[in-house]
């Protein structure tokens, strides 16, 4: 169950290839009907599925990729195992064009499964979303294929802010999660489902929950988390965070940037949500002026540093991040990328600038 | 739900210390007792629940290594997503310590699923063995962990010198399949699985499926795949092979072998099983003469590569297959591979003559 793909496809038209298959390809973002292939790989994208599929890396089985020095390397594996020799695909996955650039690709495909259980759980502690992640672990096993957590930061910003978004709940809580699993047999996965929140529910791990009852509440729910893509034009100017740490980091962390963030400014919005079950969040914060950018950003990230954390979860280094890089990687690891670099592009004609200066 | 360990902590150890947690570590292989950490890293072990895990690298979060210059590579993340810069683990997973000696790891665990679902199928083709894949990935989800494949050249031995050892079955089938399933809640998941063989056998996609009852049952199942462990003393001088092709490609692939050994060679014992699921077959093969090992390699693996499959999917390359690597790589990937090597060790002196030669 493979399928191979140029690099210049757009993800949406992957996805539909392997829908008429009858098949899955799991990887999917909000920018599915522009972004390409060879984009995917070079920055070893991520998204809503991570959970369940791993990033774009554990989605592809081989590819093919040209050096700097224009020779093609075709290792277009099909083969789920296959340990002959280096396994050469992981150069340029994740390397953002730097080491050489991604021509075609060999895609692992999954089973389409028929059943979707969605619900909006509130939460009164952070410990409470992390006994509720292992639970529905437990619980759901596999088929859990979402777990997104809202701080009511950004959940109450999302709601007051996108019109027609209405929150489900009577009043707010300090955390939300959006909980999906995908399963074999309707019946059964909802039954479980219901079940496992009904206790979480009972024992106080959570204290409200809503279910999908139907496609339209799947699309609000998510409207909800997707929010962002609709207030980050009134944000601006904004500074936007892509960070990863152990989940019983998380609340620790966020209360310390809150903490730090106060102490250097007056007026501050910090808005928090994120993949927790793949260690990942975002921030959106803005103090409204755009000088205090920069600020923002170091202190972010510095703080996440020293959370043995990093810097760019999902997003990539680009130029933009290659200043806070060193938050996240020591000295011996930035000079092992530089000999990687120096090595496969000698004369600097890939993607200069980008990750690593050599 | 990670767990750090040291190189030469034994793989028992690690797994036993993630059960007292209430977690699994899920790589599991024969010689559980006695091979460390960091020779599974080096090898990108596979074992018995790749098709649910897959391989050592998706198991490895983060790794610390030593290079040949003496530096220290301390690259021990414990996040699921962290694209900040080149992913320097992937260079010491599965390159057999020629780039690299790996001293400690950063393991992913999981939740530890209480059912466990098994059963021994009787299939009358090839075609019947992919079809029943398919349809208990689309049934059973993500929960199918085990789909392991005997030819009755295999099976039938096993049974006939094995002693203590019954078939289930009263009569002999061209093919079994081995398959297990694990999942949240047992009398929810046995009734799906006997489902799912249940109409695996009515359109006859199945001769005849034998579900355990017990854990004696289970074992009694998996002792039948364990079983060459037992027989290759018996089958000495022999040739063992573990290659790997599309699970399409299968049925050709050991018809092909069977006919071009059979021309070379007047008595010929070839034993077919694998993990289908993870397109990994393993092969002994033996004419009793010791001289012919070399020609009966050469031969699988030339067709290996015409099938564009690994001759070597989970076992690595070692000395021993270093001459058949190019039937499975083109001579630009084995130069990368030389390039990397040259960069990483310019001296040889990390595990010289593996895999490949400067």
């Amino acid at each position: 169950m493979t399928l191979t793909a140029l690099a210049g496809t757009p993800l949406q038209v992957i996805q539909e290839a392997a829908e008429a298959a009858g098949l899955l390809f799991p990887l999917d973002l909000g920018a599915r009907g522009t972004c390409q292939l060879g984009g995917l790989i070079a920055t070893n994208a991520g998204g809503t599925q991570v959970i369940r599929f791993g990033m774009t890396r554990n989605l592809v089985l081989g590819l093919e990729a040209v050096l700097a020095d224009g020779t093609v390397i075709s290792s277009m594996n099909r083969m789920l195992k296959n340990n002959a020799g280096y396994d050469l695909k992981q150069l340029f996955i994740g390397t953002e064009g730097t080491l050489g650039v991604v021509t075609r690709a060999v895609l692992r495909l999954f089973p389409r499964l028929p059943s979707k259980c969605t619900a909006l759980c509130t939460l009164a502690s952070f410990a409470d979303v992390v006994a509720l992640l292992r639970q529905m672990q437990t619980k759901m096993g596999d088929s859990l294929s979402a777990y997104e957590v809202m701080w009511a930061s950004y959940f109450d910003y999302v709601i007051e802010h996108v019109e027609k978004l209405r929150s489900p709940f009577e009043r707010t809580f300090p955390l939300y999660a959006l909980i999906e699993t995908e399963g074999t047999d309707s019946a059964d996965d909802t039954e479980r489902f219901e079940n496992a929140l009904g206790s979480a529910l009972e024992s106080g791990v959570i204290q409200d929950a809503v279910i999908a009852q139907s496609e339209k509440d799947v699309q609000t729910f998510w409207a909800i988390r997707d929010g962002i893509a609709e207030i980050t034009p009134g944000l601006m100017p904004y500074a936007s965070l892509d960070v990863s740490m152990t989940v019983t980091d998380m609340p620790g962390f966020v209360e310390q940037i809150d903490k730090a963030l106060a102490a250097q400014f007056d007026l501050i919005t910090n808005l928090v949500f994120g993949h927790v079950g793949d260690n990942n969040l975002h921030l959106f914060i803005t103090t409204g002026v755009e000088s205090d950018i920069d600020q923002i950003l170091d202190t972010v990230y510095k703080i996440t540093g020293d959370y043995q954390g990093s810097v760019s979860a999902e997003h990539g280094i680009g130029t933009l991040k290659r200043a806070y890089l060193h938050y996240s990687r020591n000295d011996e690891e930035l000079e092992l990328m530089r000999r990687l670099k120096r090595t496969l592009d000698p004369n600097g004609i890939l993607n200069g600038g980008r990750v690593i200066q050599i």
